[in-house]
């Protein structure tokens, strides 16, 4: 991922104060990604869990009940669930977007094939539904099939959106809610059910997850137009050549005079891109201030993070939670 | 699909008689494919549902239900449930298979794009575990997610089966089991239960769908290599030019001498396939009498599935499925 480490640390001391858990967890993953009859499933799914992803979700999961004492075990069937269903999810994202690079590593869209990818992954979401019901809790079951069904509405909602200069930021948020707020919100609204915390204290641990998916998603897409200041994300501009309309370009396209429209029009909508013009967008980010404009929103996001970490019980976990959403925004800070 | 109208008798009095609970399924399918924020949803949903589909699987969980004097309205959320699974699985395969026609129709991934197909699939998927959690029981949830389960591994096995000789009849069964007999399975399963049918009652469901299933599968094998007698089927030769390795082609390797097995392993393996090879194919099929056997085996299944309703009350109900069965081999019977 490339932070520093000053940014890593709270991310780092979590996943350290965790790690027991966590390891249960990978210990879940890799009993229940098997198949007796099919071993190309454990093969791409061990190639998508072995890259070097950050394990965010289920650490939420985990922190979450943590937080209210919980002394159970089904914790890990609910940390194993929620990364089951963002592999699965990340599988058809690359096949989607036919995306040949995830982690620095060939996709497996492009090392197996699409059919693989496609199929692989409605197995693991179809696992990550049977783990849930391992639970025996229907609540649990209605908040992930809720974050499941939104994820993929988000997504087919991003389709639409995608290549229309009329897509305005409500309808952004809503993209970003589906495919990235409404897991990290059930991964942590599922870890204080599971613990039996409060009404009150769900509820802000669902907020809490909510706006620190929004805070992420804003980054990732600042990112991918380079950032504010100097970082190192994933290769600058990828969602213009996909004529992605993510937030940056919404904010310049909403401040754009004939010409600039046009620009957007031919490059995004009409999809007519040349020599130059990503540098030419770059140009017009910055001429409306629009990442600067995106990272003031994602820094809103992350405090409301922070604030509805106030209805739960203080300490330790609580703090790395809290700090864990300005760790999002570092990226941009 | 073109039967013959003595041979869709036993379907068509069996829609007769459950019309009503037929017309609630469709009204709930409608209601829930409907999306607020992502009209390409209902768009695409209402393609595949419209195109005049037999409703099989949700008429052999209204039918079970029914068969065990079921009085609520569970099992009207339980069928819809099962033709989502269904309607999920046949936007992937459609990807999968690189399809451009279902039911004489073109298919959503030539209409809208594969993107679309594989986005709306993961909504209807989630969505049809929203409905099943609504039911409020774990025993359907554990049923309905181990059969979503068995399905896509099913597929993933039919990935690395296919274009291999080595398959055998074993590795067919395993496939269509997963493909096809894990939802008709589920369909009449969760019937029973939700009714409160006995243990032994909710087996001999289980089994009759798990029967009816693979001989349903088995005889659409055989029609893609034109059936036994005069039917009218899909296009003939999908299967050989996909490269799956079918029953039929399964019988015809086992039997095969050196030479014919080379043509085999050029046409199946290495998918070197020329003008002619699909009339060759079809004259060792002939042969060795594949097709006859592949009948066979399909008429064994039907028994089977006829013989499990022994357990059952007596009535229309059983009778209409006993027929039911019937009318899935009569294609090649």
């Amino acid at each position: 991922m490339g932070m520093n480490d000053q940014v890593a640390k709270p991310l780092d001391r979590l996943s350290g104060l965790l790690a027991q858990d966590m390891a249960a967890v990978d210990g879940l993953l890799q009993q229940r990604m098997a198949s007796e009859h099919a071993p190309r499933i454990p093969e791409v799914t061990a190639h998508l869990l072995g890259a070097g992803g950050k394990r965010l979700r289920p650490l939420l999961t985990i922190a979450s009940a943590r937080l209210f004492g919980y002394r159970g075990d089904h914790h890990h069937l609910l940390a194993a669930t929620v990364e089951l269903i963002h592999t699965a999810t990340l599988l058809h994202d690359d096949v989607v977007d036919e995306s040949r690079q995830r982690r620095g590593r060939p996709t497996a869209n492009l090392l197996w094939d699409n059919k693989s990818s496609v199929l692989v992954g409605d197995y693991l979401l179809s696992r990550s539904f049977q783990m849930m019901v391992e639970t025996g809790s229907l609540r649990i079951l209605e908040i992930l099939s809720n974050a499941s069904a939104t994820i993929a509405e988000g997504e087919v909602l991003q389709l639409s959106a995608a290549q229309n200069l009329r897509t305005d930021e409500d309808t952004y948020i809503k993209v970003v809610r589906g495919k990235t707020a409404a897991l990290f919100a059930a991964a942590t609204e599922v870890g204080a059910v599971i613990a039996g915390a409060t009404e009150v204290q769900i509820r802000a641990l669902r907020d809490y997850g909510d706006a620190l998916g929004i805070a992420f998603q804003i980054v990732d897409d600042l990112l991918d137009y380079g950032g504010v200041a100097e970082t190192i994300g994933k290769n600058t501009g990828d969602d213009f050549r996909e004529r992605k309309l993510t937030l940056p370009v919404i904010k310049a396209v909403a401040a754009a005079d004939a010409e600039e429209r046009a620009f957007w029009s031919r490059t995004i909508e009409a999809g007519d891109q040349r020599e130059g013009d990503l540098e030419h967008a770059l140009e017009l980010l910055a001429r409306h201030g629009a990442l600067e404009a995106g990272r003031r929103d994602a820094l809103d996001w992350a405090a409301r993070a922070r604030q509805a970490l106030d209805a739960v019980p203080q300490g330790d976990l609580r703090d790395m939670l809290a700090d864990l959403a300005d760790f999002v925004t570092a990226r941009v800070a």
